[in-house]
């Protein structure tokens, strides 16, 4: 017998609603430091076979990601709902089946609408970096952009 | 100035209907030699940035992808209609938002609904090996389980 554990490959997952057969609902993230809100995180294919990740988040109303950059992608396809993301000092109205690209190193978060949820997809590198949050300067640079401090304050 | 062409890459492209902002409707593939019907690829995600690959296959009402197998693996989500699809030796009935993966070297295709199309997103490796096509004796051998069979002509 080879002691390499052979991964679990079940060929076909239901999805239920905004769950799936196997798939474990998780907290969106373990880092205390980081702010967020109302969001949690399904892993949807993770294997050693493959160089990355799918994930579902789903972000409740009113709620946010965490205000983050990294050198890894973001490779975004909206799923449910509708809400608002920050890219660099861009803010966008996203809907169903929308992409958001996230560039290395550029600033982002997604807000869920007020009213309604928000699910997306996010394909990233299984191999990346740590994200790494904004200091008080950096806050201070981005709200220099009046439409991105609105973004930052929910009012968008 | 940097003489590596800088990729571009727009923040958000939104979706409008199952076609998307600057993204270019494909012929499913250029392989001759392959058997497919009535089906078109949109690759929504395509980076040096990244690892992997996001590409929307749609298949019209009675279509099919192409009979095939290679070593990088397939991860699918369906995105909307309905169809069947052959993983190994198992047929499954597939519907918005199901999960599929197809191991490396792993028999597979999809074929949508007679009376509906079949659209799904698929994760692949952007650095990937080339298909191979099943041989007389490959197709005898899928043929032996009378549900694979069934699926293969379209009876399913």
């Amino acid at each position: 017998m080879d002691d390499v554990a052979k991964p679990e490959r079940p060929a076909h997952r239901a999805a239920r609603g905004y769950r799936w057969e196997k798939v474990e609902l998780r907290p969106y993230k373990e880092d205390e430091r980081a702010l967020f809100k109302s969001i949690t995180r399904q892993v949807l294919f993770s294997d050693p076979g493959l160089a990355s990740e799918l994930r579902y988040f789903e972000v409740d109303p009113g709620g946010f990601s965490t205000l983050e950059r990294h050198q890894h992608m973001h490779a975004v396809t909206v799923l449910r709902g509708s809400g608002t993301c920050l890219v660099g000092n861009e803010v966008r109205a996203i809907k169903p089946h929308d992409l958001v690209t996230v560039p290395p190193w550029t600033w982002h978060q997604f807000r869920a609408a007020p009213d309604e949820a928000l699910g997306f997809l996010c394909m990233v590198d299984a191999l990346r970096d740590k994200p790494t949050l904004p200091t008080p300067d950096d806050l201070a640079e981005l709200r220099e952009d009046a439409k991105v401090a609105a973004f930052l304050d929910g009012r968008t």
